[in-house]
């Protein structure tokens, strides 16, 4: 029983405002932490790829990892309702839940494409070849913001 | 030479404002970003685990992989020069950075218990023996909230 009431007030400590959020706040709150964490893991990855910053291998391994991971979550956040938020802005398209078929085709690259990027850090270590895997992710990202995310 | 116009170009399109942003707002909402993923998972875990939406032993499953995934990304977020953003607002205390051993501590145990719990969801599939590890969890991230979350 103990546990039981462990679990109940953890839980509570761990989300107070859980209670009171709409449930598409959360979703989009989700959403949005699953974009920043891929852009922040992105960001160091493209520097490095591009120069701009030293190739540590062990490094760029690592965050394809992160992306292939993070990839795999970011399409749940779009549940149906969560077109715009209570307390949350959100720049995501309404197009999304009209377009579905296309967008979800969109996600599904990036989740295939990430999952290339990571297969190939475990074939090679060579910044050169590792840039055009890379590149092809980036280009799933623009292709879907250019359709789907709001400009404001 | 085409390849790499079109990483710089699709950088600069999933990343508009990156060059103007300080350092520390990246670090915000790339931190922020993983503790809203881990909230999405965790609160359905919690639901499932207390018997508030019925056990779905393979939705647990995966949400409790994707938290030892997460956890592993959490603690990078809290990097020097963090403690406040300039456009993102933090609620990190200020002790972190000056109690760092003791946060690294905590962050390590939530690795290491998300990790358990993960590892038990390979063993059992039953409600009940899985549910005191993701209290555990969920100890681990109250433990850190009460010393380190500010509230308001």
């Amino acid at each position: 029983m103990k546990k039981h009431w462990v679990l109940a007030l953890c839980m509570a400590a761990v989300s107070p405002t859980l209670s009171q959020a709409a449930e598409s706040d959360d979703a989009i709150a989700f959403r949005q932490g699953i974009f920043h964490a891929l852009e922040w893991n992105f960001k160091e990855m493209g520097a490095m790829a591009q120069g701009r910053t030293p190739f540590d291998a062990e490094r760029f391994t690592l965050q394809a990892k992160r992306i292939a991971e993070l990839a795999q979550m970011a399409g749940e956040g779009f549940i149906k309702g969560s077109e715009t938020g209570d307390e949350v802005t959100s720049r995501a398209s309404e197009k999304i839940w009209y377009q579905r078929e296309h967008f979800d085709r969109l996600m599904q690259q990036l989740v295939d494409r990430s999952a290339e990027l990571e297969a190939l850090t475990r074939q090679t270590q060579e910044r050169a070849s590792l840039r055009p895997a890379l590149a092809r992710v980036a280009e799933t990202c623009k292709s879907c913001h250019d359709d789907y995310r709001l400009r404001f």
